[in-house]
């Protein structure tokens, strides 16, 4: 794999995303060398994606390259930061040109739409394994910690959730109700950073729905040392979601879920109008949910019958 | 692994190298943040190791804990950066918390040498494999690219190099006379930040020697667009590699056998004499080797008997 390494990266690899002005070397020396933009603050993500664990084996390699960016790009949108550079090294059993054409391709992609440029990498043999590092800038009054919710903001949610979980079980279950677009939403997951971008500087709090509605808010309750209520009924659901809810009863599925990638945030009451008032152009949904309170654990209200939950939530869900 | 995952990163990587004021918020949030430090230029580099491929299921998990840093770090001596931060993603068949403990430990002590602060890294299940990322900062006037070396140059190497081949030599043909000392040269490999930042602003190129000294000098070549004249007595090389060069005859090891992480670097004669001033302060070896011509390809002068290369040199030895 030694010299044909180096053909590969001239021809799939080199020029994935634009030429930003700020990379003063990328792809070919021991180092990428960028100079920084304005924004005083750096952000830095690293994620992981193994065959059999994140993703099956039959999974279409430009849908794998679009969603191992789409998950970092979801941490620097959960920051409200601005992508700019990110590293791929990528761990392949053997070199099977047209998979990496396709890889490339579903990167190179959604590289070009959120403008962020591949500036090093590394190519090895071995169990297929991809992980890749987004860096992106941003300022100290837009930056979203979990840790800043406080009782009485107000939470949301961008777009659906549970239809990642869904469609993962359908796979699972050979079941043909599971229709492209719900298999996207698994495949082709959507970093919220247009919304990220808005709510800087109104939202306290930010979190992406990585491991699960309410594993991920649970992480925001922790760091801000507080507890939520949220109304089942505000929870915004997919019709696919909705009618497998409605016909199982398991309302875990859309609440303890991963890989959904939406963002879960919180505003404090008095910026809300603002807030509610910006979000109106993302062109996705973005819908309030419920409220931080003092006690600690997440409350589901109104929830329906056969959630499995104990009344003190979800914080120790073991 | 869930669950148990982030107790183990609070146990064992939370802390790991120095708390830099730089680090706004390190492991713990969707990102890390970082506010740079004055110096304008920032510094990226990735690597990833796979066992079987870059190290033996055998090897010591500290020595790899080391060994996973210090790819990394070399390849930020060769620019001549300040090395920062890194993160660590880490895919473990299994969660062995005695293996952890000890790969932690290398890698933290390593990191708390350079000063290295781990800000974010991700755990997965999966066949074993470690891809760091390492970022640093420095100034245009000290980077060292590698396609800056020009005719006339004089050509550098820091400490010895063969030695790293040859403990994998040895250890295939479970040879008894692979010493710790040698072993340490392939397990434990010492990045030459020192050298890197002390010959920045005087060199003019410079690499690490990870693929071999004549495919690493070669990419040094390519990119200059130049050739390289080097001296074989002036090699150095430790006394297991000069006595199993005389032995065997086989002078291909040490020119070509990777993973030793010395430094090879170019500087103009005009910056020369300074420059032996100011390396004579290093902890190790560092002396010139040869000098860089117009002629394309890389010539071995007074090689001896039984180096099998043509006169045209190293440049295409596919």
């Amino acid at each position: 794999m030694a010299l044909s390494e180096f053909a590969l990266i001239d021809r799939y690899f080199k020029h994935i995303g634009p030429r930003l002005d700020s990379t003063l070397v990328g792809i070919g020396d021991d180092c990428a060398v960028l100079r920084p933009p304005a924004d005083p603050l750096l952000l830095v993500t690293t994620d992981t994606l193994v065959e059999n664990i994140h993703f099956l084996a039959s999974v279409d390699p430009e849908s794998l390259g679009h969603k191992t960016l789409a998950v970092n790009l979801s941490d620097l949108a959960a920051m409200g930061a601005t992508p700019k550079w990110v590293t791929l090294a990528l761990t392949l059993p053997e070199v099977n040109e047209s998979w990496i054409e396709a890889f490339t391709r579903g990167f190179s992609a959604l590289a070009e739409r959120y403008r962020v440029q591949l500036i090093g990498g590394d190519m090895t043999q071995g169990p297929l394994s991809i992980t890749v590092q987004a860096l992106g800038t941003g300022s100290d009054e837009r930056i979203l910690y979990r840790s800043a919710a406080r009782p009485g903001d107000r939470i949301f949610l961008t777009g659906t959730i549970g239809d990642a979980g869904l469609a993962l079980k359908y796979l699972k279950d050979r079941n043909e109700r599971c229709s492209r677009a719900l298999l996207d939403r698994l495949e082709r997951p959507q970093p919220r950073i247009e919304a990220g971008q808005l709510i800087g500087g109104l939202a306290s709090a930010c979190i992406d729905i990585s491991d699960g509605f309410a594993a991920d808010l649970g992480h925001v309750l922790d760091a801000s040392n507080a507890g939520a209520t949220v109304d089942w009924n505000l929870i915004p659901l997919s019709a696919p979601v909705r009618q497998y809810v409605e016909q199982s009863g398991d309302s875990r599925l859309p609440l303890c879920a991963g890989d959904d990638y939406e963002l879960c945030f919180t505003v404090p009451e008095a910026r809300e109008e603002e807030l509610i008032r910006r979000i109106a152009t993302l062109p996705y949904p973005c819908q309030r949910i419920g409220t931080i309170d003092q006690r600690p654990g997440l409350r589901i209200e109104n929830r329906v019958p056969g959630l499995d939950l104990t009344t003190s939530g979800f914080e120790h869900f073991s």
